[in-house]
């Protein structure tokens, strides 16, 4: 799936993600009144409202980009109706050929973690089926637990040539809190990074970068830099652009030579840019053209910044 | 809740709980067979054993217990249908009026955070109606990203009177590749538990305990003998009991001399008992009754360990 992904971010010449991060506020009123029309202002009808947005976005923007990347946060919050959202989203994407990035940031010990591997990554037992759950490309993966942790979700990643990008240094304001303490003399992130290095070491793609990547936010450019060269082949997942703060001509060190290495994920800016002034003009009804407007403006800002 | 969970332990004279974490392995084949008769070998089979045998373990343990913790890992794995009967799960128990530690660690930037929060623990806004998605009484969260991703669920603990366990030091084997690496000559995880103990003072119990609550592992008793004297009005959830190596008279410094202070949990060793030697005179087809032995001499084992 890394050999995938990298060959469809070479083919758009677009090293972006789009964050599907539907809430309801971000949803044109006409959607919203249709589907409340049809389920009430229930969990059913704010999940069919955000499966309607998320659709026409994709239908708007999926030639022009290599992956999306939904937070399923932002479907747990409408309860089970808003998890049968997310998997539509994820099912329907994959109908596009795009590359799924589940946002799940999951991890527990390891018979747990076994479980989130193999329900959003691979396949269940069940009887003598063997049936896929949530079956995203990627997930995001929380390291506090350790290898234990990671291991089960790379074991499934060998099977089902599927990946990972695992949190390390997060684009949030406390993100340093934790992450940035010092040990033996080298920030906590740094020793994730190294941990990264190495586990991504075990499943290498052909494309000369392992199945196992990286979070690192591009709210922290100095660090990002940094951490390019701790993991060299590993692929950065780069939140925090735009909304966030974070500025594409900060993102160059994110990249390696080869201009690959990292993919930087924009989410409000977006899927809610109809809302922004510079987009105004498509109104809220165009919601759809005004996101791809701003997929083609921000592919154009970061290549201007990268050459 | 906490008052709540304090009022109930006091009352069931049992600091324990329940880990509802069920693994079709687990299930007994009259269960399996009855559910995949109905659905077929599908996740939503899948989803419907797991249902039954959850039902049958709280029908006979709801009286002797103050809680339970579904692990939705173990739901996740079967998708939309296995988070389905996840809100089944938890629904019933709270029929029953046990306290619901939803086992979830998530944990995420501020803004995803607060969805996580809301759609766990809180009610989201959908047009006028103010709804709750999965309505767990705590859930579990891991600190990697620092306040931003803890203080959304401080927030809505507050509105809805709910309540956190944070990780802190987690029972797993590799759980010391970060947790216990040390900064300024203390591990990682003090920091977080006096991080956890700054949290908990914004949101007391009248019970004298704290709405955020962390987790500590059983089976590194020295480290929770430690940490007890860092967070003194912290509870601690406790899991690593049992099956996973930790034992009674370990787990005597994780509480308080009130008596208080700590939650410890069992999930194998309860809910698959009926597969041990001790209680194979069950029978797969009474395995609820298994259950129900195995937590009276859990509560046994612990009370005499205290006593």
């Amino acid at each position: 799936m890394i050999n995938k992904l990298v060959a469809k971010i070479q083919k758009t010449n677009a090293p972006i993600v789009v964050g599907l991060d539907p809430m309801l506020a971000y949803i044109p009123e006409h959607i919203k009144e249709k589907a409340f029309k049809e389920y009430g202002e229930t969990l059913e009808g704010a999940a069919e409202a955000i499966w309607q947005f998320n659709k026409g976005i994709l239908d708007t923007t999926a030639d022009l980009i290599p992956a999306v990347k939904p937070q399923i946060a932002m479907y747990e919050q409408f309860g089970v109706p808003g998890v049968a959202a997310y998997k539509k989203t994820v099912d329907y994407a994959k109908s596009k050929d795009l590359v799924i990035i589940g946002d799940v940031k999951r991890g527990d010990i390891g018979s747990t973690s076994e479980a989130y591997a193999v329900g959003h990554l691979g396949r269940v037992q069940i009887g003598s089926n063997r049936i896929a759950g949530f079956d995203e490309d990627f997930a995001t993966v929380n390291p506090y637990l350790g290898s234990d942790g990671i291991k089960p979700f790379i074991k499934v990643c060998k099977e089902e040539n599927k990946g990972i990008f695992i949190l390390v240094k997060t684009s949030n304001p406390s993100s340093g809190e934790f992450q940035d303490r010092l040990i033996d003399g080298r920030p906590l992130y740094e020793w994730v990074g190294e941990k990264v290095n190495e586990w991504g070491a075990e499943h290498m793609g052909e494309c000369g970068y392992s199945y196992v990547g990286c979070v690192v936010g591009a709210t922290y450019p100095e660090m990002g830099k940094v951490l390019r060269k701790v993991m060299p082949k590993t692929y950065i997942l780069v939140p925090g652009y735009g909304a966030q703060g974070g500025k594409a001509k900060d993102l160059v060190h994110y990249f390696n030579e080869d201009g690959l290495g990292a993919i930087v994920n924009s989410s409000r800016g977006i899927i809610a840019a109809y809302k922004q002034e510079a987009y105004a003009k498509f109104g809220a009804e165009n919601y759809a053209d005004a996101s791809r407007q701003a997929v083609l403006d921000m592919i154009e800002d970061i290549d201007s910044a990268l050459n």
